[in-house]
């Protein structure tokens, strides 16, 4: 985002967490960024103590901590915060500190930070480099109109399409939830091995069928699950990434908890893992029933159930 | 099909038109099935010219001609046709005899027949050689609810889950257009070439969003797009395949009509390419609006338009 950013022709700060100074040294000696392998052009960077300097007088914000991470970040930049949007694209959901249920992460943040702030959703199908690369991307921003129309104006061009919606529950919620569908994808790939190309499909649409139940329960409009922040996001995730590859590798006969060991050891985090349990007790507070795709993918991923048995009998609708 | 209801127990006539006499050659030699390397076990085979004896006593019927031929292979059966359903699988925009203009497969038949028939259209992702292998399978028959639901009880079980609607404008204009839509995804890959996932995503999102504008066109309801016949029935064609391989090798620079020649050539249908021009027409002479994927798609596949400036002037949402 931070290229995107710059692409546009605004001036750009970059600041890094307490996690991220070993990733910015070697940008702030004009190598690529480690991961990203990407050169940092014209991006003035900040390292984890410049907080307070890289937030002041600053115009928009981009939030980018994840859903671990963002209570942290937000709580440590409170002081300093602006009263400019903020957009965040943090992808997750957060347990309330006051009820102890699991909800939205703006509504989190505030409880936290015991004050609103404006805060605007970046959904739909976003993978980093190919943004950064240029490749047509569809964000779509959900927030209070004018902030996230804001936003959109100031990040929207070169391949970057972003269109806006005041539906941050459904925005919010089909971030969310796509990690854990996707990872269910991955695991018919690894059970059924090639061609599974017709069950791949009827989870995808079960999985929107799910997501329409879920996005409801939580005040958002089904209009958000059939558009980018869904079905876009759905699809992106599904398609390729860690979290199809997780369910792949559960798929095709190891536990759960030995695949998101043995990919944390390889360096690799796999959302899919927290965020099936986040769904399914996000599903379990707000008894919303219907679903069944949801249930299976908890009953192998963490109640241990056998992955045969457990698809076999999965019903669809 | 045949294989689908052999294996729910009922007894199986196996009718091949003039066209498919060679194929069933092999098959009463008890050798599998030239194309689909299946053996056609317990199934009754009729050369062409046996049509009225294979229609005789039938209690149900699944129709599987393509769109070219649905016309002729009907016409021939209708005087031996008994008062059952018709289950068909062809996909695909017929043009109407009287108005010369594009519209639904059964609507087309009932016309050139002078009658109606108990039509079921089969939708959603169903690839023939996986339902076969008894792959997961979400199909959505739609018809007049009786006739549908006898239809899914007939075929319905082992890996093969059905569900019905009595929304056939739905059902048929999605199966139509997920071959056109298809098409558009393999385009951005041949035109980007490796990780093009956002733009593949984008594309399926807007492609779901012009499925609902030209489905509620035709009368249908925007449900069906939302489940197996739109979302499940794009999610599988685009994925892989001929419609998907025809737009990858257009969006590397060839023509469009030298990719089709060079398929036909190889023995390998693009329905992608007609279906552009069928799903196009279909719009135009029904004034649909906001179609700019569609539009994108017919003037880089059928007016020659120049790949990377036309993908890079569409407008999304």
């Amino acid at each position: 985002m931070a290229c995107v950013a710059r692409r546009r022709g605004h001036d750009v700060r970059l600041w890094g967490t307490w996690l991220d100074d070993p990733m910015l040294e070697p940008c702030e000696r004009g190598l690529p960024h480690p991961r990203l392998k990407l050169e940092l052009h014209g991006i003035e960077l900040y390292r984890s103590t410049r907080l307070a300097a890289a937030l002041d007088g600053a115009e928009l914000l981009v939030h980018a901590a994840n859903s671990d991470g963002v209570v942290g970040v937000l709580t440590r930049a409170a002081p300093h915060l602006p009263d400019v949007p903020l957009l965040s694209v943090t992808k997750g959901l957060l347990e309330s500190p006051r009820t102890k249920k699991i909800g939205r992460i703006d509504e989190i943040v505030a409880e936290h930070l015991g004050r609103s702030i404006r805060f605007v959703h970046a959904a739909g199908p976003a993978k980093a480099m190919e943004v950064a690369r240029g490749v047509l991307t569809w964000m779509q921003f959900a927030g209070a109109p004018e902030d996230a129309e804001f936003c959109a104006r100031a990040l929207a061009g070169d391949g970057l399409a972003v269109t806006t919606t005041d539906d941050i529950a459904g925005g919010e919620l089909c971030s969310a939830l796509k990690n854990a569908y996707a990872t269910g994808l991955g695991l018919w790939d690894g059970h059924v091995g090639a061609d599974a190309h017709d069950a791949r499909a009827a989870c995808f649409t079960q999985a929107i069928v799910e997501m329409h139940r879920l996005v409801q329960a939580a005040g958002g409009r089904p209009e958000t699950v059939y558009g980018p922040a869904g079905v876009g996001d759905l699809h992106v995730t599904a398609a390729a990434g860690r979290n199809r590859a997780f369910g792949e590798r559960v798929g095709r006969g190891k536990t759960a908890k030995r695949v998101a060991e043995e990919m944390l050891a390889a360096g690799e985090l796999t959302e899919g893992y927290p965020a099936i349990a986040s769904a399914w007790r996000f599903a379990s507070e707000r008894r919303v029933a219907g679903l069944p795709l949801l249930a299976a993918l908890h009953a192998v991923i963490w109640e241990g159930a056998p992955v045969a048995s457990t698809l076999a009998s999965l019903t669809l609708g």
